[in-house]
């Protein structure tokens, strides 16, 4: 391959990955179920790119259980890309980089630039960013909010949104919010960002499990909680109910239906729910219809529609955000490809005046998302109202530099990279060592 | 896996898949070169589904090179579902065995149903209508053609689609057509259906080639020609131009960019070619941009836009037919969900009046997806005017029962199947082995 600006050098280069699948058996407490996804096992296809000079990162994708070796197979496809290349060239343009992989056009085709393809892709992006800032001595949300507004500008691939954000917007957007920066960061590291709980509303979970979860979450000082509905609508109507009863008025309750409904009965079942108040409406219908969801959206005002962790990448979001279908737009660090088509994505929120409120959850992807927004509001977005990142209480465990939330707010975090890297023993224990072929299943 | 009506019987049972990785070395000779797609290695997982009373089916997942491993791992994954299955339930209730795939929400999560994973599952639904047509004794065409309209109903999977079409509509359709079934049937067994060739047209192809590939299209009697456009939009209207001068007034002639071009773009460029007569436009912009083809649409009437082949799914689709963002419905075989997908989209498609005209060429593309627009004109769609089929010619010779394509039309098939089954010698000759993990490359 030869890319003209970026190849193999005789200095430091990127050898063989590190590809492994985890899982971890989360079924069996029915934590995360919902009315799309009864009985997820969050796993991981987990890269660790390596340098000749023994250097690494480390990315993820994230999957709910079967077909996470899909997942690491796909990753070994991109390594096939990367192996042997410049990692000062890499790092030196990781916008060139990331179109590099993006529009590789074979590896395209089994997308295009969506599913397991693309997220594999983003692994191995985001991979190389952790790597980037760990030699940067920052954490990464730090490392891009560091960055020139040109420099910022170059890691985006316009391609196929240029009708809804030119280079030009972006960087009078990311130029204009230069001069807040320094106040913005010390904010930032001071009180940290908003945090939402989802952790109390499994749709596998009894009243009684969901009473006490609630009460702890306000407890813990969380003023926004989030509901799972969608499998009986007199069912979820009787549940928030009781959990607005519980929280009294002032707390935010959004509800998150998974994608399970039509258009009509989003419309019908929302507008039911919303009698309660409900701050967002989440994953309404299926996240490939753009036109479904401007239909919801302008049927169940006040309500907001929220969604994007099941949106395939930036053309989707271009529509969703300029055609007004959806009021909040939740990025999720494993579903696009990678840092860079994320920035893409939280420039035309910024553009559309739209909140970016990551998805959060599952295995590390909390962890991992809170840098974005966090990048976001010290030189981005900005200090607008609605901003709220996801927060769900489990498997942090497993990590080197586990999030931290506390008062309902995540908390910056300090150290060097992503905060991507599982420690050894989490690896160890949820290895998934699949059955030989031939054998009896 | 708890069904309730499609498990593991006493009876035959589905066994394990053999699955290969096949790469045909068609960037030698830039057969196949476009905008996006520069050097395309045609590829197929390719996958046998058995049952234990020993009888096959076959399918396959279309690549155009690297990553074929990870779409063989995504049939792999689908092994897991299959395996064990009752046969005669499967094929009894083959919307059931359809649904039972996609929404597997474990695998779902891969895509959601978009992807490689969306993919493989496609091709495991083909492979298992293979199957059941070899048994019915019939082409894949006539077994679709000869079921009753509330049995067709049964196979689509509505969800998702019910604001744009619902069953009782469908039945309608299906219940409208069946009067001229049996003078369709003759008329397609006499006549075919009407062909048009890209063969000639392929970016990387020097003029003399495409002239000298052009006489002999139109001697061969086609009535339609499509030309590979988006890399320079100055030589893009000299080579139209040329083309048009070639074949005269009256041949069609239509263009292809691949998804190369931003919105803006787009709308110039085919606004500048259709100077030249321009039946359709196809893929002017990204697949996902439903808003953007409809933008397109609007601004270069009467040019037609079509797209299709990189459309993930029915949702996709379903925005392009009910918004008027498309003029042509390009149905491929191997992106979909299989068959019962397919047969949703031309469904929503009848409804909409849009034309099914099928992309195909690739390997095998041709053989498989005749068989739909075959249904579609017995059965459904019937004879409204603008029904061509892609038709590229090459790689046929490397399948069982290849189309036949004379005097410009598609030829029904005759034998039992889909057409999808490779030679032997194709297999052995074109197995892809990959260098052993771990050695130098």
């Amino acid at each position: 391959m030869s890319t003209g600006r970026v190849g193999p050098g005789d200095g430091e280069i990127f050898t063989r990955f590190d590809v492994v699948d985890l899982r971890f058996p989360t079924s069996a407490q029915l934590d995360g179920s919902d009315a799309m996804n009864p009985d997820p096992d969050y796993s991981l296809a987990y890269v660790a790119v390596h340098t000749s000079e023994g250097d690494s990162g480390y990315g993820f994708v994230f999957t709910i259980g079967r077909g996470t070796e899909v997942a690491v197979a796909a990753v070994r496809a991109v390594e096939e890309l990367v192996a042997g290349l410049s990692v000062p060239d890499v790092l030196a343009d990781m916008g060139f980089f990331s179109r590099l992989l993006v529009q590789d056009s074979q590896l395209r085709w089994l997308g295009p630039e969506s599913g397991v393809m693309h997220m594999a892709i983003g692994a191995v992006i985001n991979a190389v960013w952790d790597l980037a800032a760990r030699r940067a001595g920052k954490p990464l949300w730090k490392l891009l909010a560091d960055m020139s507004p040109a420099e910022l500008v170059s890691l985006v691939d316009f391609r196929h949104i240029r009708d809804a954000i030119t280079p030009d917007e972006a960087l009078a957007l990311l130029t204009d919010a230069q001069a807040a920066k320094p106040q913005r960061e010390r904010a930032l590291l001071r009180d940290g960002l908003p945090a939402y709980t989802t952790s109390a509303g499994w749709l596998g979970y009894s009243d009684e499990k969901v009473q006490r979860l609630i009460r702890e979450a306000l407890a813990d000082g969380f003023g926004h909680l989030k509901l799972k509905v969608g499998v009986d609508i007199d069912d979820d109507e009787r549940r928030v109910a009781m959990v607005r009863e519980l929280i009294g008025p002032d707390v935010l309750l959004s509800v998150d239906s998974n994608q399970i409904w039509e258009v009509a009965d989003a419309i019908e079942n929302i507008n039911r729910l919303a009698a309660h108040g409900v701050y967002w409406a989440e994953e309404p219908v299926n996240p490939a219809d753009v036109l479904g969801h401007r239909a919801v959206a302008q049927a169940v005002t006040p309500v907001r529609v929220a969604t994007g962790e099941h949106v395939a990448n930036r053309v989707v979001f271009k529509q969703l955000l300029a055609s007004g279908a959806i009021g909040v737009c939740q990025i999720d660090a494993c579903r696009v490809a990678g840092v860079n088509e994320n920035l893409a994505i939280m420039l035309m929120a910024a553009k559309y005046g739209v909140p970016v409120c990551p998805h959060a959850g599952g295995v590390g992807l909390c962890e991992v998302v809170q840098h974005l927004p966090m990048f976001d509001y010290v030189a981005l977005g900005g200090e607008h109202g609605g901003r709220w990142i996801e927060y769900v209480d489990h498997l942090h465990e497993h990590f080197v530099d586990p999030v931290i939330v506390r008062g309902g707010r995540y908390r910056a975090p300090t150290a060097a990279g992503s905060s991507s890297e599982l420690r050894a023993e989490a690896i160890q224990t949820y290895e998934h060592r699949p059955v030989a072929e031939g054998a009896e299943v």
